[in-house]
């Protein structure tokens, strides 16, 4: 995505081999019309799935989400994050998730009545990096009796594994910027 | 808001004096387009208030504030909760906010870049009952030198002092839906 990129060029900052700040337009300071534009996007590129709900995980890819699940006309899912180790139960799906940016354990959570199954999913996230956050959204996805319909990524790390790991795993993964590399001052797109 | 109202009295659960839960449509499981409505409806009512920024508190005001930012053609800073207890220094602005309803202290946070003095911010949030969260938010805002425009909430319960005490305290508060009496199974609007 064009726009995407150049805004990424203008206001992102390599800080190292591994962070980019884009906290000026998309997770601390966000611009609306560029999310606007992301969700259509994503619902222009999943147009034909048939898709039934869109999920995210709190908080960084609810203003995408929301977008996308606007120009789709379908409910937005955002699964919880929980520090607690709590189990699924009749009420609510959990799955551990293992976060490397933080290098710490969470709950991914979600109730059941909002995830009934045979619904049809679009995970939407900020960053995809190790594919951890996509596995644990899918799981809860899968657990639920529900099908996966595609992944979409607003900024994609692709120096690191997470697009491979979950393209082997079957999933379609749809990231609208691909980050080759990184390092302080350096953004190389894919 | 006539068909927040509506969807209030149809899906919202009174679990007992003080818990409506509205997990079906605003905080777990999101309508989008119920969303935009609202969002316009904020834009809308402060249309003629120079507004320069949208502001909410991570993340159940995200959904909301966006929509809301998207209607002014403004961007939405998003305040972060923090567990640990920072101070405000040269990057950040921070101030301690208590939630009665986690019985816990949360630091309020955000970078000095995106708050620079002089903007018009209108605060949004989900929902008002003690006003911690609001004074929070404009503590910061108006620490950053800027000027608290308005306050949006999408649902107030107005049988707690929050929309009160802000209102003495000089700031507009405009709540979609007020809520005067809850109960287990009883809700009733003011």
């Amino acid at each position: 995505m064009e726009e995407l990129i150049a805004r990424i060029r203008k206001d992102g900052k390599a800080l190292n081999s591994d962070v980019l700040m884009v906290d000026s337009f998309l997770n601390h300071l966000v611009d609306p019309m560029l999310m606007k534009k992301i969700g259509d996007e994503f619902a222009s590129h999943f147009a034909k799935c048939g898709i039934t709900r869109v999920a995210t995980i709190e908080s960084s890819g609810i203003a995408p989400a929301v977008m996308a699940a606007l120009a789709l006309n379908v409910p937005l899912l955002i699964m919880k994050k929980a520090s607690s180790s709590i189990l699924s139960d009749d009420v609510c799906l959990t799955t551990q998730v293992h976060s490397f940016t933080k290098n710490t354990d969470y709950m991914l959570m979600c109730k059941r009545q909002f995830l009934t199954p045979g619904e049809n999913v679009l995970f939407i996230d900020d960053f995809l990096a190790n594919g951890e956050a996509g596995f644990g959204a899918a799981r809860l996805i899968e657990e639920a009796g529900c099908h996966v319909a595609g992944i979409g990524i607003v900024i994609e790390k692709s120096f690191q594994d997470g697009a491979k790991k979950l393209e082997k795993a079957g999933y379609e993964v749809y990231s609208l910027a691909k980050i080759a590399k990184l390092d302080n001052g350096v953004i190389e797109f894919a």
